[in-house]
């Protein structure tokens, strides 16, 4: 197996093909808010994941049906306004999207994603939305900086641009790169589904798949990623995640997911997913935590995901976190509720950091009083990265959730986000 | 039917036959935090409904014993510490608890019910317990001090003790009294399992009914009072209600629950635990304002608590409530993640007070901006009592979920718990 994978500072662009552009249109207060994809050699395998939430926004019913026609050459995404419960006006609001990129780009609308994040209920400007698309698309370039202008884009209660990318080897030593981009930092908890998240996330890459392939390999880099973020347990009805593979990397096309360019490609997809998704979590709104959720010993992963997620939705656990309190029985308390039946008496709850965990509670026997500035634990609370791990005594599966802790500034934020 | 029902000022010692008292044991930094209740006649019927937490603290474990036996004479309950995740010694002092409790009263340990509510994982200090409860038992009273103080010795992060009291006149014209007390303020999202939720309340009756009947009852009015209120939507690992029929009002023995004297026991049981229900959420940890979500046009009752409950879970929801931020955009989300089936195009919501209420989404059509400030909703949202209802347009079921808003406090309180 010719397995190699290099992370490396780039942005959507680094994969071969294609193109992007950010520019302003208005539709924020500042800031860049709209931005283009465009993979110059046309329409592409596609495949992508949808909120799971009832309510959904125009632009996901528009790209979805795209997306299952299974090839896409462009992506149109704005931010300020989400197009979310828009009624008849904002599926043809979206469609119009999609149809003004098509024309700047020469290309066929049903080729064109659209995706929007912002407030919910209110109908896009669809005159600043033209003149945005014309603008990016005059701009459209391959460089590393209109990568990064696609990134800003999206961003809403974001602070930083998320990118990541990974370059690897296949067989005969092609070189593939994967890339990505996101947003996100509240309203996240997403349960997504594929083929069928205020999450968006753009993956390119220049190998070459089948669509099949690149949609079970897509499926599962899905679950173990984006479906493992929270930051405040609220799914939204706009997450989407999309993935383009144009091929430009001439590596013999994979079509057997089994295959070991497939798991290398898999490796390299996960990698980037998952970076985007840590990102997610560590930007998520006011945080000043990033934690860790390590729930591990269930009989099945399912389980140990189910588990680490109503942990990292307890607005109590998340308080105290950001408070540096050792209030660990909060942790035991979301694990209780989350439906997964374990026995309270036989698991092992470490906290701490990623090199140093405090057992708190073994055996039913509680070690560390939960006492906020309480010996070893307390200091390790201070830090910015905090680990829990779960053990449930169970059987072997382990999962991971990222999530963030609560602070004042998640309430400001959220209390004051129309304004 | 001699239906007839009449709030008054009193707590749990307005019904006949019934003893308080509350006292400080030094389990808190401040304040009461030991009471007890006791009917001066022994053990009657006693039905209790507890926490579906698959983590029950120790009090839970050997009070659900006692209630399975169907008679109950006194309860001891303390605040400061939950005796939750304390192992077989918290099985132990939970015993030991009741025993002394027993002990003081002249009873049969196994008529002893014992509560906790405080801080989960440390053990409790029996000595402070053991004094407490002896001085408890020396100023037990039936005096409306009694009562307040046994309430106020319950509260945690309550910012003032939670009482009701309703009259009621049954066949004979025979005068009965419900009578209750309950704490909460966070952790609050009980789905308490009857006969087998740190939400604690006591209800006494002087009225007689016969186990069975009060069971029957009793179910149903915890399932439309303290299962519908929200604070933070974390479930409790200590929650308990207990309810208590002495039988001294000498009524007509209740044994059929659909004879009138059972409906109108009913609707004062429903009255008493509904209005401690709306104080534990009116006293939510840190609120500013009082929300009342109320879901119509459901298939059924469950579907809609189930839509009001999601909605009342949410901290987007709350948040932006906290900020008079008419950000709609929000209920529809939370209410798209409830798992109940509608179709989005065809609700009807409106947001404002009980007593003006402003359409914002009819027939998939937005007819408000998500604007802080804005409008008439802006208006209304500066009132400390939010009323959103939400029309389904699927059938004739309605539900009310009682909860509040997140606030700065919220985050403050729940930081610095432990301190």
């Amino acid at each position: 197996m010719t397995f190699r994978l290099r992370e490396f500072d780039g942005g959507i662009t680094a994969a071969k093909g294609f193109l992007a552009a950010g520019v302003s249109a208005g539709l924020k207060k500042r800031g860049k808010d709209l931005a283009l994809i465009v993979n110059s050699g046309g329409a592409v395998p596609a495949v992508g994941a949808f909120t799971s939430n009832l309510v959904k926004g125009a632009p996901i019913y528009v790209t979805m049906k795209r997306v299952e026609r299974g090839k896409i050459a462009a992506i149109v995404a704005n931010s300020g306004y989400s197009n979310v419960l828009t009624g008849e006006r904002g599926i043809r609001d979206a469609e119009r999207m999609a149809e003004l990129a098509a024309e700047e780009l020469g290309l066929n609308k049903d080729e064109v994603a659209v995706a929007s994040t912002g407030v919910i209920g209110k109908f896009l400007p669809m005159d600043r939305i033209e003149q945005g698309i014309k603008a990016a698309a005059k701009t459209l370039s391959s460089s590393r900086q209109a990568a990064r202008d696609a990134a800003e884009a999206i961003m809403t209660t974001d602070t930083f641009p998320k990118e990541s990318a990974v370059k690897l080897v296949l067989s005969n030593g092609a070189e593939c790169v994967v890339a990505g981009m996101a947003k996100g930092a509240g309203m996240i908890a997403p349960r997504l589904r594929v083929h069928h998240a205020t999450m968006l996330s753009f993956i390119v890459t220049d190998a070459s798949v089948e669509h099949s392939a690149l949609l079970s390999l897509f499926k599962k880099a899905v679950e173990r990623s984006f479906n493992c973020v929270v930051v405040d347990g609220d799914q939204s009805t706009s997450d989407m995640v999309l993935l383009l593979a144009n091929g430009e990397a001439e590596n013999p096309t994979i079509s057997d997911p089994q295959h070991p360019d497939a798991e290398s490609l898999y490796s390299a997809l996960e990698a980037v997913m998952q970076d985007l998704a840590k990102m997610i979590a560590k930007d998520g709104e006011g945080a000043t935590k990033f934690i860790e959720i390590c729930v591990r010993g269930a009989e099945t992963w399912e389980d140990a995901r189910a588990v680490a997620r109503a942990i990292a939705c307890s607005p109590l656990v998340k308080t105290a976190i950001f408070g540096r309190d050792p209030n660990w029985g909060r942790i035991m308390a979301a694990a209780g509720n989350s439906g997964v039946n374990f026995d309270p008496n036989r698991v092992e709850l470490y906290i701490g950091t990623p090199s140093e965990l405090v057992p708190v509670l073994v055996g039913g026997v509680p070690l560390v009083q939960p006492k906020r500035g309480y010996g070893r634990l307390g200091q390790l609370l201070e830090g910015d990265h905090v680990k829990v791990v779960l053990d449930l005594g169970l059987g072997g599966s382990e999962a991971v959730v990222w999530t963030c802790d609560m602070s004042y500034d998640y309430v400001r934020i959220n209390a004051e986000y129309t304004t």
